[in-house]
């Protein structure tokens, strides 16, 4: 029987939806999907670790990993970089595991260039009211970028159409339990199955 | 806001694979799904109610029932007519409300081209070994009936292609836990709400 590859699934959506909490969380669950790490160039916030949360890199070093194509998708968001490294990915589906990706909008749409069979999933906030107080209440921002924030999360909310699903971040748990839905879901559509369930009845 | 739609979910499959089984299992988990009863001409079996498995009908009040189009399809099959009577169908997802159908193949195929945009789940042995065993495991048929049960049953599998998900139903937990999570992910598509997001972003 032919080895089904795995998932990639793209977790994306506005800065301050609450991506990384999300993430946390499904990762807590101890589900069977990998988790990919991210290289950005930003400083490292209250508790952040170094190869846990992300690889955190100089400009230099991120710029080296560009050049030598190391890198599934790169952006950069309010002046930082940030990127996939690209062979635990491709290691990690073809093994047959799922794997997520949490990245910012403009990366999640250069995975989907290369890798248009993913699973693209929008976490949106509840309201944009709400996204706006929960950039606000991090507390470690000035104004000026809170508007800045806000008018880049417009633009991103626009890009969902760009995306397969749309998971409200209004409890973390439910959250959760959405995008745990969408993985079996997922793996249960007709033309990821047609192929095994084909060679069941040629050979009886 | 739009006020969304509720979905048409078909579960369909082979003769003999579960299909009532794994609805009545969901029936009991208290979803918001509604379930949709069909009409037959074919005999009760055990333990079976008029109105709650099937509404019962002779052939005569069948073929009315064609003739009023009363019916969203309906097919002959194994000497019966089996039916999904439309109007409830209609009404409940008119009313943003979730139903399920649980029909044979043919009839799922017809639905298809009434609601093209229903959620189409096959319901699928492990094996068409284990499919037989449990045709014959019911011992109320004769061994003629079953082999042209099989014959059936290995073109409706081809029929799978025309579907959306295939569930196997190795175990009727499993199943219904498969088939609540495709429920949910078809609810967070992005197709359906985006509509719904877009007006998130002009009123702000």
């Amino acid at each position: 029987m032919k080895k089904e590859k795995g998932l990639l699934l793209v977790l994306s959506g506005p800065a301050g939806v609450g991506k990384g909490t999300v993430c946390s969380a499904l990762r807590q669950e101890n589900t069977s999907v990998q988790y990919s790490v991210s290289a950005t160039t930003r400083s490292p916030r209250e508790g952040e670790q170094d190869g846990v949360n992300y690889f955190f890199k100089t400009r230099e070093q991120f710029e080296n990993m560009i050049e030598q194509d190391q890198l599934l998708e790169w952006a950069e968001y309010v002046g930082n970089y940030y990127g996939t490294p690209i062979e635990y990915v491709r290691e990690t589906i073809n093994n047959g595991q799922d794997i997520i990706l949490e990245i910012e909008v403009q990366g999640a749409l250069k995975v989907r260039e290369r890798f248009p069979e993913g699973v693209f999933i929008f976490l949106m906030p509840p309201s944009l009211a709400e996204l706006r107080s929960r950039i606000v209440g991090r507390g470690t921002e000035t104004e000026d970028i809170i508007n800045k924030r806000m008018t880049v999360a417009k633009e991103e909310i626009d890009m969902m159409k760009k995306y397969d699903y749309v998971v409200e971040n209004d409890q973390v748990h439910l959250a959760v339990d959405r995008i745990k839905s969408i993985v079996t879901a997922e793996h249960c559509k007709r033309e990821r199955l047609i192929e095994k369930y084909k060679e069941l009845v040629e050979v009886d």
